[in-house]
């Protein structure tokens, strides 16, 4: 895409009452715009971030069985008031309306109930299970600290499976293979380096639920890490009793502040039992279905990478979530350098690499190398007078402090050694 | 992918309450589920669809300049209060809430705020125009008669598209080329054949919108149709004058049903006036952003395929848009079937054809027949010991009577002909 054609453009300054990192070089870089406190609308940048942690996630969920839907947003008070969750009294988060024509609704906030009124609707025989439903949605929640960014958002888009298992075996076997493909999600979006597999607390039905924990600053958890053992336990059941479950030892633990980036959680019967969501086993009998659910925001997850992967110049966008690998810059406003550019944008576009070309005029090459910083792709690639004297280019990564010339002839050849 | 492994089972009824077709035949072959009436989710067969119309759409609007962004459901009063098209006395479609910290938000109904509110951070010189940014989006409208089934929505996903330009000469450049966008989306959704282009009423700043109609009995538009120009009068403009200026006659127009299944609009400065929208033109004069919109609802445009591409049997989806190309069948609880109808199904698989095997035992041939006729997919591929015989399947066009046996080794070339 070329940068003329792009309608955001960097700002100097994000609002005032923006306190957190992540939204503030977000903001200013032209990926998200502010509607108001935890709502953000996703601009071109932002939004090919978005897809690409989607692609990721979807793969991976696929990967397990998982099969993509969509519920809808308006939720119905009549299925909710089954499980007792209907009650703002109960639910603090709801974002409630009203029809025109009489009668309240809800906005999402999560999805146990809508799956599991869907699938009471599908599941009757043992052969029907398990089924592994998930949804990219927008979740609504009437948050009053919406404060970090896109971090903790009134409105955010998540994804979120939901397991029918026919017992706590079927169960198990699927919630290890999660565990897995929840790692393979942040190892693949650049932060598994510093994300750990964290016990939290459970509930009825398990001792445990497990959360995903990115180590930052700007989390709102504190969690203490078992480097060796490459786990974490949510402070929430940082017990003597807990710690000796696991076999950890207060010696062997350091603390850190960290951010939720997913969660896995054992539901048992909690919601089969009150939609009486069962199934005719191989006996003949009648059997609540055993629950799972499984969920990563897709806004936090960037926002998180954002605060993990930047330094005071803006941000360092891992390969595999970048809106675009190369930023391509045309420096000065010589023919010939033009002429090159677009030649180079040309070759970069033949070879499949997806790149964002500066093509502006009457932009300095000062404000040129402070927005491709601040914008953080992975490769910057310069056109200049200088560079094609040795006809070429200067290739930067964004976490190198000096670039390289490469010939032309050999660009290609650099940035994809393995082709 | 594999009927076992899909959760969803065709039914044999849909929903007292559901009138229209495109639901019933929509409920009932599992595409949809409906939550409340103008609310459907979206189950895996009908996320296909969706998911196939809007890449058809955004190939269509990339192709013409456009840049894709996601703005939020949430929308701040402030922004429309500019419009004065906050207040319910005003837009009677709004679903409000309320915030848990004090303040009223609204659900987006329409987008023209949005965008023009965030377009004026980035809109100041001639240089940043002609800008293209469109959404797909959920959209929420609180309509009293959600009564069509998937064609008039409580909750909708649509695709909306803003232009923003220099002057008029400019806007309808672009204006011209979204025509022409909008005919290529309809023709590759199999619609083409019976949707107009139809002069519909326009506003202070054109004497005409256009819409895009579709002939079907069950749309809540008349319009009048010149088969020989291929243009079509809303009733809503259908007078002796308008008639005049396009240079049709009542003589030659045929009255028919149809349902809008997209509109264009040019907004000239309605909105741009309001949120003072201005760029800086050549001669250093500030003037105000020259809009437009264009919109479809991809909900109403699934709905309206179905209404006019279906027979008693159920839907004939066009190989564009069908969940699956081809819905292969294993007929009789042989092995000797099983195996060969499980190769066929990785063959057609390894060619790149999307395919819905039904591998499931205990179900006869004419239940399997039944639903492979209400699903609705392009080609019906049936192995049985009868087909076997000729060491071939049975391949039956969605759209023919009789089926033809076609050995395996010629079932690619069959199917996939100028390959």
């Amino acid at each position: 895409m070329k940068q003329s054609q792009l309608f955001t453009k960097t700002r100097k300054e994000a609002p005032a009452d923006e306190t957190a990192r992540n939204a503030e070089l977000l903001i200013k870089g032209g990926f998200i715009h502010k509607e108001m406190a935890g709502v953000y609308s996703f601009l071109p940048l932002g939004l090919r971030v978005i897809e690409k942690l989607e692609t990721i996630i979807r793969s991976e969920m696929n990967a397990i069985g998982g099969t993509e839907m969509r519920t809808s947003a308006i939720q119905v008070k009549d299925v909710w008031e089954k499980s007792n969750r209907w009650d703002d009294e109960v639910v603090d988060v709801w974002f409630k309306t009203s029809l025109k024509n009489g009668g309240e609704v809800g906005l999402s906030f999560t999805n146990e109930e809508a799956y599991s009124n869907i699938m009471k609707q599908y599941i009757h025989s043992y052969k029907d299970l398990p089924a592994y439903p998930y949804d990219f949605k927008t979740i609504f929640r009437n948050e009053t600290r919406a404060k970090s960014g896109i971090m903790r958002g009134r409105e955010f888009y998540w994804k979120a499976l939901y397991s029918f298992s026919k017992d706590d075996a079927q169960h198990q076997e699927f919630y290890e293979k999660s565990k897995q493909a929840y790692k393979n999600i942040f190892q693949k979006a650049g932060i598994g380096h510093v994300t750990y597999l964290t016990f939290a607390s459970g509930g009825s039905f398990s001792p445990f639920s497990h959360e995903f924990q990115t180590i930052t600053g700007a989390g709102e958890d504190t969690i203490y890490i078992d480097e060796s053992k490459g786990i974490a336990v949510n402070q929430e059941v940082y017990t003597d009793e807990v710690l000796a479950t696991l076999g950890l030892s207060k010696d062997t633990l350091v603390e850190h502040r960290a951010v939720e980036v997913g969660n896995i959680f054992s539901l048992g019967t909690k919601f089969s039992a009150p939609f009486d969501l069962k199934y005719t086993n191989e006996s003949g009998e009648s059997v609540l279905v055993t629950m799972g659910s499984y969920g990563i925001g897709l806004g936090r997850l960037m926002g998180t990478i954002v605060e993990v992967l930047s330094d005071d110049k803006g941000i360092i966008w891992p390969e595999s979530v970048a809106p675009f690998r190369v930023h391509l810059l045309a420096l000065g406003e010589s023919e010939n350098v033009a002429k090159e550019a677009q030649a180079t944008y040309d070759m970069l576009k033949d070879a499949g690499i997806e790149v964002l070309f500066d093509d502006r005029g009457g932009v300095s090459a000062g404000e040129k190398f402070a927005d491709a910083d601040l914008l953080g792709m992975p490769y910057r690639i310069v056109v200049s007078e200088r560079s094609l004297k040795d006809n070429g280019a200067e290739v930067k990564k964004r976490t190198e402090e000096r670039g390289t010339n490469v010939p032309f002839t050999d660009l290609i050849a650099h940035l994809n050694p393995n082709a």
